[in-house]
This record gives structure tokens, C-alpha cells and sequence, in this order.
């Protein structure tokens, strides 16, 4: 991660690419979300989705998945070329999560954020705080969900 | 589902209750949140949490497969007595969607919503809104997550 003061609102990032194949969709949603639009085409193909979709919890876990891995390959260049890599806390929360757009089998989905603000910490000042919009955008150009998350992002000039 | 004129803001239902297991807790990190509290006991005793914990999404995946038992089970036993059942429209989305305690190994957690408010709808007639608070809350009586949805649910008055 890059520091708190090495940020700027507005700075946008690509983390990843996902397709959601017809089995990838009903193995998330036999086991969290059994409705009959995510685990069976032909009921799904009578609902008013119209074909099999992904539940919305898989369309995120995905883009936890992807910003997990897109942070560590990110640290571990930072590392490589020397550079101290700064730390983050867990995001407490998420905020306005919406699914814009059902996601149908085959969709290829490129998922991105945006830091939208970046402010001081009163109750840690060792960290700053950093809030992003995260986006998934299907092969249309349609977005598909968008969620808003804060996280504690640490500060270069007082980190230990 | 009931009608939306047979629900009333302020009731609250149990949906049920789930055991999170360290093999629980790292299937599901591994393969959507593969953060090393998630996934490694050692590393984990080393963190911020202090021990293994699970993925907030998992938390938030947990409470989707137990609403949709609750409401399949809901609905078979309104129809084996006869009652007309309602349909309901997915949410679009979540509010307010937050983790408050870690969910450690072996905590059991009880999920639960409440009516928090119910309103017409002026774009689907035939629909009202409902607003639920959901919640899982642990063993000791800590809530670990909260979010607020908003979906549509049939009116008796206007159903065909």
C-alpha cells in the first residue's frame, strides 16, 4: 500500500478482471443464496432477471478477492524496489452497496476504485483515513455494482 | 413472504443461527478474501484481531442463504394452510453496512431482522417498500454486523 500523503483524491485503479460462468455462479449460490434465478437457467429464464444471474454477494466476494490480490502484488513490488510499503486497516464498513445491473453468465467484469476522499485521523494519528468507490463495470461499459469503504491508511511522516 | 400491509415497523424476526468453523472460515477466505487473519491461525494470532477470524463478506453470505431458508420455509407453511403468499422483488441494495466485532472460530451467531420502516411505492403500484435492519449478533450478545435493505413486497389490495 502506498502511503496516506502519497494518495490523491481522484486517482483511480484497476484491480481486476472476473468472468462469472454458469458454474461459478450456481456453486456461490447453492451455498449462500439458493434462489431459484441463481442456481437453476430454466426457473432463472421465467424470473424477471429473464436468464441465470450472480448473486450480488458473489459479485463482491469476487472484488474482495481481486482487491486482496491486486494490494499484495502491489506491496511486493513496492518491496522489490526498495520502497517501504505502508500499512492499512480493515475496512469497518461499506457504504451505499448497490447492484445496478444484474450479472449473467459469460459477463466479463473489470472492477476499479476511485479515492473520493482522504482526511486525518483524530482517534489514530498514525493513520489517515481513505475513502474509495469501488465499481464493477461489465463488457457493456454498464456498471453493475458500486459500493463506498473507508480505511485506515498509514502516514509516511509519523509511521514508526 | 407476507403482504405488505400484514407487516408492521417494529417487528422482528429470527431468520436462524450459524456456527462459523475454522475449515468455515477458510474455504470461504480462501477463495474470496485470502487476507492471512482468514486464513492462517499462526498469522492470524499475530494480527490486529489477535486470532482466525471470518471475512466479513462470509458473515454477510451467511445471513443471504439463512433469509432465503427463512423465507422458502415461510412461504411452505403459509401455503400448506391455505394463505395466499406474496411475492417479494430482490433488494437493490444495502445500506449502513457495517462490522463491529470480529467473528472468531466456533462463535455462534444468530441472525435476525427488524421492520424499520414501510412506505408505498409510487413507481410499482402494485408493491410496497420495506425496510429491514439486519443483524447477526454472537454468543455474548455482541452484534458483529448490521445493514439496512430496502425491497419491494406485494400489496394483498392490488395483487392480481
Amino acid at each position: 500500500m502506498r502511503f496516506f500523503e502519497d494518495l490523491q483524491v481522484g486517482e483511480t485503479f484497476t484491480i481486476g478482471r472476473h468472468t462469472f460462468t454458469a458454474a461459478d455462479i450456481k456453486a456461490f449460490a447453492k451455498r449462500f443464496d439458493p434462489q431459484l434465478f441463481h442456481v437453476d437457467e430454466v426457473a432463472a429464464a421465467k424470473s424477471h432477471f429473464g436468464a441465470l444471474c450472480a448473486s450480488g454477494w458473489h459479485t463482491a466476494a469476487v472484488w474482495m478477492r481481486l482487491a486482496v490480490e491486486y494490494r499484495r502484488h502491489q506491496d511486493e513490488a513496492m518491496a522489490e524496489r526498495g520502497e517501504r510499503v505502508a500499512a492499512i486497516g480493515p475496512a469497518l464498513g461499506f457504504r451505499e452497496l448497490k447492484w445496478l445491473k444484474p450479472v449473467y453468465v459469460d459477463d466479463v467484469i473489470d472492477y476499479a476504485y476511485e479515492v473520493i476522499e482522504m482526511r486525518e485521523s483524530n482517534s489514530r494519528p498514525r493513520f489517515g483515513l481513505m475513502t474509495i468507490r469501488s465499481t464493477g463495470t461489465n463488457q457493456h461499459g454498464e456498471l453493475v455494482i458500486s459500493f463506498v469503504s473507508t480505511a485506515f491508511v498509514e502516514r509516511r511522516d509519523v509511521a514508526p
